[in-house]
């Protein structure tokens, strides 16, 4: 059936579209139905299709019988220019996939082609939200063996665009969950400055303080079309995006979508997920830091080790090689969470290397060493070495300058101009002591109250941490916000669930 | 935050509310969070209260700041009867009950108190379609013992009204899967016109041709408010009503709204579901019909065993006493069906019950007669006997007639007056031999191209079933409806579908 298109000027995730009551009627369907609708051009070839749920308005004049009501999303994936146009909609039934979705509830092996049919539905929508969530709890609950993960990873990262950056491409990931890991804004201008190419793609923070992404663009831009990333890594062998700009393997982020909400992440998504990004940056050799401990994915070593065995050889069935390392978790690296005060701790390392954060340092270039070595550039056993040196002789410090311009960012930055606060509020030591315990989900709590990651100046430095003997009335812990209203609050939450834990302290008093 | 409502007069089950995209970020609240909107009475006191999602405007006009754009379910969830209204907004952090949901999905018992939570959020919506399709999942996949079952029917059964009709209350449920089941329009005059108290509630047709409650509403009105049904079931024993407009146990509806599409049917639920809408009506002893076989929910008889035992345990623990039987579902009950098709075969059967369909009366007389026994109307083994007495009698009639005018529809009517149609189609016998098979899903499907349920007229006649010799030529299935488009469509499904397979017939040709 054909309707003219009406953009209602609305924002939503919801993939909807609304028409009026009659004209559902007429078409036999009813509010809550899938439809595809596709926009032709005027030679005929399709401009735009997708897929939306229906909506009914109840002749209140905001969609007249004959026009499809579309919000922003919709309107932009229909390539819809002008104010009216045609659409034709068609009712859809549930689609194939979400049988295989069933089947995989019922703890049944998918085939290949189930598999590639669930995900090719996730990027075009076709698939409701409460579909997606049943095939991620189905996950969760049943599993999937190898050869499901690979396909699912192949699958999803066919989903989008695939790079080819020839047969030595480097990278580093994380799997998350300790504060202040800008470990990355130090290993890829080491590696970069080593000769290899790392095409370091990373995400916004979105449930944490921070992601490497929001640090990078306290520096430098990090938003980019992919001619232009392909232009930077060429001549640079490095650069820090963010990857959600490239539309990297569209399919995961479908699920991510989904996943996020409902808090699971069950080790197939996260493998596939991982993986299919980096096959879509060409990746062949990388390094996978595994943080374990609470707070993490991996609540304990044991479950750290299950996935890397997996992930490795998973990875490895991809065609790409892994170095898995199971990390500590326990604190944060380095001192400070947040946007810009990450990034401020990074260029300081990388400027005084001598004396920035032991464990910044000591984990980044431990990392940067499987790389170097995986990459042929220092026999095994002596990457962190090699490591070390290039942080040492300034040469990864030149490397972020050239890496910043080339992102446009100012590369005559220095580390006490990156701009923090400006509200601060110190806080000290009510008695003299060691620090036993630091309790990150506090310091991420306090993080975010204090306005990040959306206020990039916002952020928290742990002056003392584990092992650390304070006197009372030290200062050991800063809070840093744009506002003060926030400042205050995030004080609040400090004096009440105080994240430096002392030995000898009480835990809780109930 | 305080906003002025804005009545969108779109309809939406997303329950979703638009406010300015300013607003969002003034509130730190962004698309897709869930809040809590409140509308004052002017004396203070709350007039409605609902949970719902934030979208946002994009500055169209739709809304202007310090608007709320509602749709109109939100609109009358909040009483908002004139247009401008104060309406208070606030922001929700995700529900506790929904880490009670994860814990299901990792295969843990729940206790009381969670499964309350839970089926509160359920109720008031505060929880995402995607939650609650990961706890259908989460059960679907790890199941739930008796204690967390009986908690569920509980909880459910008082998320709304239990009415109190005292000690003996009576009633009849089917789990579904078979066409033309129209057994209640039956069953309830006998129970009714023995003297025992039935108050069948039951379903319009969501994927099926016909619900009980389409039937009926082809006699008479069958949606009143509590006080009526509560009246004419004292005055007349019985009654059938559309039990979607009681409201009765509404999380059991807000479930169901994401188990249909999900396809999705857990035992935990389906138990909870059926035994928590009979509290609700305050019965206290009933008979399950479980057809059993290709198309319902117990594909094996051993599948409908293993449901009847647990239903019949679990009803036990909430104090009904329930007999469940296994029956067959083969082919349809009676030869009609349809709304209006079916209504016509049960009153035929009422007004000539010695040359009604057999099977329509085979089943309606065993059935009620279980509950005639239950009842104390007939000893053991003795209760069919007395139920086709009643039917024999004319007192089952003369009740029906009762209970029709009752429900405001004409008392008089005689099957002939009940219009089917207008168009007809006959399908005749290709060849001679014996029916050895039916296909309930292509009869289903049959009806539903011709209109059903919507269209109350439209239906199948299956004139000959199993084991029926037919010759070349017979007149074996008719079709009605009321669109001559819908008709010639039906025709041509039934033709490369045929519905009714014959005694050494090729069944596929591939």
């Amino acid at each position: 059936m054909q309707f003219t298109s009406k953009r209602l000027g609305l924002s939503s995730d919801a993939r909807v579209v609304i028409i009026d009551d009659d004209d559902a009627f007429a078409m036999n369907a009813k509010p809550g139905d899938r439809i595809k609708l596709v926009h032709l051009k005027e030679t005929g070839e399709i401009d735009g299709e997708t897929v939306a749920i229906i909506n009914t308005a109840t002749g209140t004049g905001l969609v007249k019988p004959g026009e499809v009501g579309l919000y922003d999303e919709i309107w932009e994936q229909l390539n819809l220019s002008s104010k009216k146009k045609t659409v034709d909609i068609q009712l859809l039934s549930k689609p194939k996939s979400f049988e295989a979705i069933k089947r995989k509830i019922k703890g049944k092996e998918l085939t290949t082609d189930e598999i590639n049919e669930i995900i090719t539905d996730c990027t075009k929508g076709a698939l409701l939200p409460i579909e997606i969530a049943a095939f991620i709890i189905g996950l969760e609950t049943q599993g999937a063996n190898d050869r499901e993960v690979v396909d699912l990873t192949n699958a999803m990262a066919h989903s989008g665009e695939i790079l080819d950056l020839g047969e030595e491409v480097f990278d580093k990931h994380s799997t998350g969950g300790v504060p202040g890991n800008k470990v990355s804004l130090i290993i890829v201008p080491i590696i970069a400055a080593a000769g290899l190419l790392i095409p370091k793609t990373s995400t916004r923070a979105i449930t944490s303080p921070s992601g490497t992404a929001d640090s990078m663009e306290v520096l430098a831009k990090v938003a980019f079309p992919k001619e232009k990333v392909l232009e930077i890594l060429r001549k640079h062998n490095g650069g820090i995006f963010w990857g959600g700009f490239l539309n990297l393997a569209p399919a995961d982020d479908a699920l991510i979508q989904i996943e996020k909400p409902l808090n699971s992440d069950p080790f197939p998504l996260m493998i596939a997920s991982i993986i299919s990004k980096k096959m879509c940056m060409g990746v062949k050799k990388m390094v996978l830091d595994i943080p374990c401990g609470k707070g993490t994915k991996f609540p304990t070593i044991d479950d750290g080790r299950k996935f890397a065995i997996r992930f490795k050889d998973i990875a490895r069935k991809i065609g790409i090689e892994a170095i898995c390392l199971l990390t500590s978790a326990s604190q944060p690296i380095g001192h400070a969470v947040g946007p810009a005060i990450e990034a401020r701790e990074a260029i300081y390392l990388l400027q005084n290397p001598e004396q920035g954060s032991t464990s910044l340092r000591n984990k980044s270039t431990e990392l940067a060493g499987y790389l170097l070595e995986m990459g042929g550039k220092a026999p095994e056993g002596k990457g962190q070495d090699l490591a070390i040196d290039i942080l040492n002789s300034g040469k990864a410090l030149n490397k972020m300058r050239e890496i910043i311009q080339a992102q446009g960012g100012n590369p005559d930055i220095s580390w006490e101009n990156i701009e923090i606060g400006p509200f601060v509020a110190e806080m000290k030591a009510t008695k003299s002591g060691f620090i036993t315990e630091i309790e990150n989900y506090h310091i991420n709590r306090i993080a975010k109250i204090a306005g990040c990651p959306a206020a990039h100046k916002a952020g928290v430095d742990v002056i003392y941490k584990r092992g650390a003997r304070v006197k009372e009335g030290d200062v050991i812990f800063k809070i840093y916000s744009d506002n003060e209203e926030r400042l205050r609050e995030a004080v609040k939450y400090y004096n009440s669930h105080n994240p430096q834990r002392f030995s000898g302290m009480t835990i809780e008093k109930i």
